[in-house]
C-alpha cells in the first residue's frame, strides 16, 4: 500500500507539508515545468516506443466497437480532456466523474482523482479495461484485438524485442511512454519563474500574491501545482491529497453537489479518506472547464469563488478572483504541434463482428 | 435533377460509356491519379481555410455530446473509414450503410453511394445534420456550438471575410476544401502507369489483365477507378451508376443480403434506379475492409468472388481472384504524414449543457 499523504488542508493534519519544505534552504515552491516528467526505470523512453503509443492513443480499434479513442476523452488535439462534465462511455452512459486532462500528467505521484494507481503505466492498464473507458471485456480480448493488427505486431516486436510482445502491460507501457511526452512548457509563469518580470500582467502578479497569501498553495505548489511531483519528497506512487469540501456547509456544497461522492474512500475503506482528493494540477486550467471531480462548475471565477469558501473559509471578492484568474490563465503553456502518426491499417477482413 | 448516367451494366443500358469513350483518340481508360482534384470556383483552395477544415474534421464538439467527429467514421489516419461493416450512430445506432473512405473523395462526380448529394459540400451539409453521421439538430445548434468557441470565430472571419461568417455553408465549404487534399499518389499502380513496368508484380499484371477482360474496367476505369471524373466527360452532380447485382439470383444475393438495400431508388423514386449503386472507387480499396453497401463481406477476395459473379456473370476460379487481389493491392497509394492542427480551446465554461 503506498503511502498516503494529506495537504495542509486535511482533517487532522497539522503539519504543512509546506511549512516543511519551507525550512529547507533550498526550497523553491514554484518552478518552471521541466521539459520532461520523471520515467521509470522499468520504461524508458524511445522514439519508436512512443510513436506506437501515439498511434493505441489515436486507435479506437481498442475500444470494443471502435467507437472510442482514448482522444476521445482526452482530446490532446485541444486541451487534453473533453469539455464535458462527465465523459460519454462506450455504452452511451455517464462517467461517473470528470475526465482530466493528460497533459502534464507524468508529473503526478498517484493516477485518478483518488489516486487509486499508483503508476501510469497502472492507471493506463485499467482505463483500457475499464467499462467507463475503453471498456474492452479482458485482456485477452484487448491482446486479440492488437494483435489483429499486422503493424502493431511489427512494431511491439520491434519495440518490446519479442514475437509475443502485444500483451496488457506492454500495450500500458507504450501508452504511457507517449503520454510522458505531453508537456506544455514556456506558460506566461515559466517565463516569470525565469526571471522575465513583464511576462506577467500587473493583474496576474496581484492575482499570485492573493494565490500564495490566501493559502491556495499551500496545496497547489511546485511545478505541477498539484505538490510534490515524483523524486522531490515524494515516491512515485505516494498521493498529495486534500479534503475537498475542507469547510463544510457552504451554500457550495448542495449547489454543486460537492459531498455526494465521497472520494478517496471509496478505494482505500479508511474513513479519514472520506472526501479526500489528489490535488489536481492547475497548468492549462483555463482552458480545461468544467471543473471538479463532478465537473459541475462551468466557469473558472466560479470555481476560484468555491475553492475559497470550502477550502479556506474566505469569501474573495470580486476583484480578487478576477486577479486569481488571470493569474491561472497565466499558467496555460505552449502546446506542441501534434505529431500524429498514422495508424496501422486493418487487415483483410475486419477487426470487428459482423453487423 | 442531375443528369444520371449509368454504367454499361445497368440493365436497360445498351451502350458502354466506355465503348463510346474509346473510340476518341485521345482516352485514356487509366491514368495517375492527379495531386489534386477538380476545385469548384465558388470553392477555392487557400491554406488557412484547408487547416480551418482539418480542425472541424478532428473536433467532436461538431456532435451534440461532443462523442463523435467525422474522424470517427472516416478515419484519415487510417484507411478514411472505420473498419466496421455499419458505423455507431451518436445514439448508438448503426448506421444504414457502411462508411467509405474519404481518400480521394474529391475525385467523385457525385456524392453518397446513392449519388444523392452532387457536390462534396452539400455532402458535408449534410452529415452535419443527419442522425446517422454528426446530428447536429439544425443549421442554428452546429452556428452556434461552432460560434462558441473564439478560436473558431476569428479563423472563420479570417477566411471567409466577415464577422458573421459562421454558417452551414461556410462549415461545409472549409471542410470540403479539407477533404480535397485527402489523395493518395504514388500507388505501385501509377508508377506503372508512368512507364515503370517493374512497379507491379508479374501477378499484379495477370490481375490487370482479368480486370480488363473480364469487364470490372467498364465501370472502374479512370483515374480514381470509378468511373468519369468531373470535367472529364462528365459534369460535377452527374452520377455514374451500375445495377447491383446486375445479375440476379446467385447464392451470394441471401448470404450477404445484397438486394435488401434498393439503393438509388430510395432517392429518386425513379423504378430503373432500383439496385442502382453509384460505381465506388478502388483506390486503396484493400486496406477498406469490410465491403459493399452493407459491409456484409470481409475480406478482398470474398469480393472480387462475389463481383465476378452478380455483375459478370462469371466463376472467377482461385488464381484468377488471387491475380485480381494482387492487381487490387497495387492501387494502395502513398499516404501523406498526418497534419493535424491543434483546436482551439473551448472558452471558459463548457459548450455543452450540465449533465
Amino acid at each position: 500500500m503506498a503511502r498516503t499523504v494529506r495537504g495542509v488542508l486535511g482533517v487532522g493534519i497539522v503539519l504543512s507539508l509546506w511549512t516543511v519544505l519551507a525550512a529547507a534552504d533550498d526550497f523553491r515552491p514554484f518552478q518552471p515545468l521541466p521539459a520532461q516528467p520523471p520515467v521509470p526505470a522499468s520504461n524508458p523512453q524511445s522514439a519508436a516506443k512512443i510513436a506506437l503509443g501515439a498511434q493505441l492513443f489515436f486507435d479506437a480499434r481498442l475500444s470494443p466497437a471502435g467507437t472510442v479513442a482514448c482522444l476521445t476523452c482526452h482530446n490532446v488535439l485541444a486541451g487534453g480532456e473533453d469539455s464535458r462534465a462527465r465523459s460519454v462511455t462506450v455504452g452511451g452512459g455517464s462517467t461517473s466523474r470528470n475526465a482530466p486532462t493528460l497533459w502534464n500528467v507524468g508529473f503526478y505521484t498517484a493516477y485518478f482523482r483518488d489516486g487509486r494507481a499508483t503508476s501510469l503505466e497502472h492507471a493506463v492498464e485499467e482505463q483500457l479495461l475499464s467499462a467507463e473507458a475503453m471498456a474492452m471485456a479482458s485482456p485477452e480480448a484487448l491482446v486479440e484485438r492488437v494483435s489483429a493488427i499486422l503493424g502493431y505486431r511489427e512494431q511491439f516486436a520491434q519495440v518490446f524485442g519479442s514475437k509475443n510482445a502485444i500483451g496488457l502491460a506492454n500495450i500500458a507501457k507504450a501508452l504511457a511512454a507517449y503520454l510522458r511526452t505531453l508537456v506544455t512548457q514556456d506558460s506566461a509563469f515559466d517565463q516569470y519563474l525565469r526571471g522575465h518580470e513583464q511576462a506577467l500582467s500587473p493583474q496576474a502578479k496581484r492575482g499570485f500574491e492573493v494565490y500564495v497569501d490566501s493559502g491556495c498553495a499551500s496545496c497547489h505548489f511546485w511545478v505541477n501545482l498539484a505538490g510534490p511531483v515524483p523524486g522531490l519528497a515524494f515516491a512515485m506512487g505516494e498521493g498529495f491529497y486534500e479534503l475537498f469540501p475542507n469547510y463544510l456547509g457552504s451554500a457550495f456544497d448542495a449547489r454543486y453537489q460537492l459531498t455526494q461522492d465521497v472520494g478517496r474512500v471509496t478505494i482505500s475503506g479508511d474513513e479519514t479518506d472520506k472526501h479526500m482528493w489528489r490535488v489536481t494540477g492547475l497548468r492549462n486550467v483555463a482552458i480545461t472547464a468544467p471543473y471538479f471531480h463532478n465537473g459541475s462548475v462551468t466557469t473558472l471565477a466560479e470555481a476560484v469563488r468555491v475553492m475559497a469558501k470550502t477550502q479556506l473559509n474566505k469569501d474573495f471578492t470580486d476583484e480578487q478572483i478576477a486577479d486569481v484568474v488571470a493569474f491561472l490563465q497565466s499558467l496555460t503553456g505552449r502546446f506542441p504541434e501534434p505529431r500524429v502518426p498514422r495508424l496501422p491499417p486493418s487487415e483483410d477482413g475486419s477487426v470487428f463482428a459482423k453487423p
